[in-house]
């Protein structure tokens, strides 16, 4: 019964973004999206543990092309510097993606299980920069706290990018964000206002 | 029925700590919980939506805490300065705590859902100082960088300080790893060395 399937993961990702589109997210059922897909549930659930993780393919293939980044990162990068610059490779190899990543990206916004499973893939980045990092002789907490800042910078120029009128890359938003989080760290940009009056 | 349950959720919440390290937190029941503490089921599911929710009791407090330090922060204050001391003044708070703190995280860490809530209650005390650094005139995206940045060196320091051998209080790593976080986003540490061979 075993057939060749040619690219079952795309087709699956995109027949699900089609159907939560249409139809509504909790509304969709596995059954409905293997269908559509042209496959069965049991290829469904080959690839995927369930309904969520459909729209996170791709993830771990990022966790460890970061970390393949950070390994092949030159001699003179700081821990951060391998990074950002490991993020923002991946998010330009990603550029041919980048209406799939919106799409997916308003719906995360839109269901708090979804978003609940955005913040474990994004811890898992982090894990594997960390990982990766101390490889290259970056002490524990320095390893951790540099891939930690580097996914909290992603995360935000994620959704940045996300809504940015101008339509800029998601690599231009990774590198500027990559700034702002240095100008911040370093607590640039003056005072606190007095607080409003609510 | 009602009955005045004094300090329900404290005792619902050792209860559980208690029964999840005598008989495991999978094998235990809220039922079972709730029994432990004198209290019935529904009293359980009056304050928490699931057996998971019993560990984050306070995180709600602490999250209001945050946003009321970053309101009350001194106008010399810089957007990170702001968020170090509010994450340093709760943690100094819940010294007392230090002990129930310490089983809790390594409750966490062996359970994979466990490790997700906690990502989630932490996304949510980021999400409530960024919104308290807006209230004081800070920008979008670097009230959030500096939130999830000092989210980020909190998870780092908290992870230290339950493991630290030398029993130093939350506070001090708090303060310690902030000035890491620092210190690594400025690139300062040297570059990286050689891979290991794997």
């Amino acid at each position: 019964m075993a057939r060749w399937e040619p690219n079952a993961v795309g087709r699956l990702q995109d027949a699900a973004l089609d159907l939560f589109r249409d139809r509504g997210y909790d509304e969709t059922t596995v059954a409905e999206i293997a269908d559509r897909a042209g496959v069965t549930p049991r290829t469904f659930f080959r690839y995927f543990i369930d309904k969520r993780e459909v729209l996170f393919a791709g993830a771990d293939h990022m966790a460890e092309s970061l970390a393949t980044n950070i390994a092949n990162a030159p001699g003179t990068s700081t821990a951060i510097g391998a990074v950002v610059e490991a993020l923002a490779s991946a998010a330009a190899a990603s550029a041919e993606s980048a209406e799939l990543f919106r799409r997916r990206q308003r719906l995360i916004q839109k269901h708090a299980e979804l978003r609940e499973r955005d913040l474990i893939k994004h811890a898992a980045l982090a894990r594997s920069m960390a990982k990766a990092l101390r490889r290259r002789g970056v002490s524990h907490p320095d390893a951790t706290l540099a891939a930690e800042a580097g996914v909290a910078a992603f995360k935000v120029a994620f959704d940045l990018w996300a809504t940015d009128a101008k339509r800029r890359s998601l690599e231009h938003h990774v590198r500027d964000t990559a700034h702002g989080l240095s100008r911040v760290v370093r607590g640039d940009g003056g005072g606190l206002k007095a607080p409003k009056r609510s």
